[in-house]
């Protein structure tokens, strides 16, 4: 009908062309990323360039694809290059690439209803169950990443031990103070989640960590017994499957035996470490998560899926649906049509809408197998113990905590500095890596010093980028000696 | 080094020639949605060939792209459909699936830290702050939709609302009982966020919707003052910019002037509704979301960015922050390198990893530009009016509400049925007209009618759809009055 407007493209031989372009030019830069500098700072010309007022009138694709490519790709946080070290950030992968798009030109949601979307995050739930021997009837949800994850998991711990219906009450009105408990060392997003649950943060018992970085258990076992005394309720622990400092690994099976005994439910954090399940060598440390009654685990970190991307595992299904299931009148369900489909991935979070962030992992498992996924963390295990030796082995470096995983934190120490100037001279010895683009460790604070922390979970590490790290912190901490 | 795996594929160029092909196959696909089924049962085959063991072994991502375009995208959830009018879905648009291909390669994570994607979603904030009024230091963040808008708004209301520290006490520790307001014909993610935060349902006071569907605000304000009177502390009034029921939108103003004299947070669920304020025929029915203290709205509904994407706006970014900010040690900001750009996004949510979705929403309002998005909404208007009158004019037919902003509702009555017979005679007739592939519209109840409800968010619908909906409708109605 006449003037009636549409998004749809009048030259459609045009988007398709940007469409190429953009492929060829992103793939060339995924290639050649060991021959970029690791991160440079955004410039300011750019910076400002962005700042508009919000657009009126139409741009053409090509030029905003060509201006992605040339003025916003190369500053990046460098997570895809193979010497990123920083935080825990997985490097992305071409196939996961391509199930984003594919996902994005579907533009389902994922919310409910009856559709092949749907099938495929019911397919990936059921292979992460598989992964971590949970019962095929435990439910699951892919999340935007682990804080998410341990949010929908210890929502559902707080509904079951409340000790009447807090969906509908509220907390106040409960018959006593509900705890749960974690290590010193555990996740902030663990004390974000008491604290968006309405627990308070104090709610949660930091337990002291033991000289491995791991929850002391029989502190744990303690902490319950004095706040039943006290009249606290406990209702769950979360333990740590890779502490981000150190990588540390919790007692799982000592956790679980304590959780089943006291009634308590036992969620574990397992963002990275959870998936060295995969691996022989590592599997073991992971014992007792099979025991678990919540996981939760990132896809882009050790699988390296496109962010976001993560998962919670929930045993009790029926307690999982009961904590986000109420659907209104017009998201009624029917038996069949469109929709069918029941139940409803909006039943299992706070999230109605919902994207298709299932595809770009199932492209993801799909293309490579986990059998590579169990060599490349393997790979990265062997990458930290080879640079804890170079460390080691180095008089002007020292270790501050065992590589128990894929994380060595060390530091520059030169000879006689005063711990004060040591803490300045390392951080600084971080930043000046990162400036100058040669690698991107991060820092952190290991027993009140200042650690360079090299957490590798990357495929595109090899070997010798960690006799470069060495090297280079060598080199810098001479500088900045000198200066 | 010898015997070192990576994802990064041997031939770059078959992981090329998959990208392409895929490329062509999914734009084919979109230019020609109308000629295809608006929804199609997904087969059983398929759904069986799908139930595999966690793959061990790599498959060629070729392959995996084939099978996609094949077996799956045909069998999607069908909003891409010019005769999508269920719930209240976007459409998508290649704009944005460009966006979001180019977020993927990128693989950022906007957690925080220093890059240039961190940029890209303060000036999509901006944008929106310009949107709506807002001033330039309110803080905001990008979302997965309007659900977790609200529980990040909410959380904010709660902790300013509290009388005392709740993010360290908790709830129960609290001196009053916090109570919040909404109409009974709020989205069911008002009261998910009530619960969520532990305040309970119960402390969501529905008010009564008035005869169009609009919170009652003199109910509003004398609820206000019982609660006071009873010793409840009021925090919060959630306005609706749009139902989703009828469209209906509050009445913002006078909402405004009582949350301002009785000092609550007004929050306002805009979801989509919230976007008409870009028309020149609808704004004005939105005169007050700028003295809201929130907003919450998609990206993903009436601006078509592929799934998901949504936005949350608040005005008090001090306290914003706080209900967020917690970092770790491994977390620790810096002026230079790696570790600068403060504030990071994680303090703004309960998100710590965050994917790159802030690029599809800046592709899409660059390419088409508002005036384009403030055209089609009024078209979606325009065919809701121009359905209605269909409906008023046909004798089979009948409105149930009248036609606010996108969404007309209403039934086949054929001739003296009986209203238990009606409502299950057009819930029939809504499966039928998606199993047959014709249309898809979704139900609800007004008034205890079951609704045949048309919402259109759908830049490729035209006015003939909407004859070929009442024709289709009347013609199944007899179909079932036959059987």
């Amino acid at each position: 009908m006449t003037g009636e407007v549409t998004l749809d493209p009048e030259e459609w031989d045009e988007a398709s062309m940007a469409f190429h372009q953009a492929v060829d030019r992103c793939i060339l830069e995924m290639r050649s990323v060991r021959n970029r500098p690791v991160w440079q700072k955004f410039p300011e010309n750019i910076k400002n360039l962005l700042q508009t007022d919000v657009p009126q009138e139409p741009r053409s694709l090509s030029e905003l694809c060509t201006f992605f490519c040339e003025s916003l790709l190369p500053y990046s946080n460098g997570n895809t290059h193979p010497r990123f070290f920083g935080w825990v950030h997985g490097s992305g992968n071409i196939a996961g690439v391509a199930g984003e798009m594919l996902a994005a030109f579907m533009n389902a949601n994922l919310g409910g209803r009856d559709h092949a979307a749907v099938y495929i995050e019911r397919q990936v739930l059921n292979w992460c169950k598989q992964i971590f021997s949970f019962p095929v009837v435990s439910s699951g949800l892919v999340t935007t990443g682990t804080s998410m994850s341990t949010l929908i998991a210890l929502t559902v711990a707080r509904n079951v031990f409340a000790g009447g219906d807090v969906q509908k009450i509220g907390l106040a009105n409960l018959p006593a103070r509900l705890v749960g408990y974690t290590s010193s060392e555990a996740h902030c997003s663990v004390a974000k989640a008491f604290d968006q649950l309405g627990l308070g943060q104090d709610a949660l018992r930091r337990i002291p960590a033991d000289n491995s970085f791991r929850l002391d258990t029989n502190a744990l076992l303690k902490n319950i017994q004095d706040d039943r005394a006290a009249g606290y309720q406990p209702i769950c622990v979360t333990a740590s499957a890779g502490t981000v400092n150190t990588g540390a690994i919790d007692d799982l099976e000592t956790i679980a035996q304590i959780c089943r005994e006291q009634n308590l439910w036992m969620h574990v954090d397992g963002a990275f470490g959870g998936l060295a399940i995969l691996s022989d060598t590592h599997k073991d440390s992971l014992k007792g998560i099979e025991q678990a009654d919540s996981i939760a685990f990132d896809f882009h970190k050790w699988l390296h899926v496109p962010y976001d991307a993560g998962c919670v595992l929930i045993k009790n299904e029926a307690a999982h649906r009961k904590a986000y299931s109420s659907r209104m009148e017009y998201l009624s369900g029917s038996e069949n049509g469109l929709a069918g489909g029941d139940p409803w991935f909006c039943e299992y979070g706070p999230e109605l809408s919902r994207g298709f962030r299932a595809l770009k992992v199932w492209f993801t498992l799909q293309t490579y197998g986990l059998n590579q996924f169990a060599k490349l963390i393997e790979q990265n295990c062997r990458q930290a113990k080879y640079l804890s030796s170079l460390v080691t082995a180095n008089s002007e470096l020292e270790m501050l905590a065992e590589v128990s995983l894929n994380i060595a934190c060390f530091r520059y120490i030169g000879s006689e500095l005063a711990p004060s100037v040591m803490n300045k001279l390392n951080a600084a010895i971080v930043t000046e890596l990162q400036t100058e683009g040669v690698a991107a460790p991060s820092t952190t604070t290991i027993r009140g010093c200042t650690a360079i922390r090299v957490a590798i979970t990357n495929h595109r590490t090899v070997m010798e980028d960690m006799d470069t790290i060495v090297a280079e912190v060598c080199r810098l901490g001479r500088k900045q000696l000198c200066q």
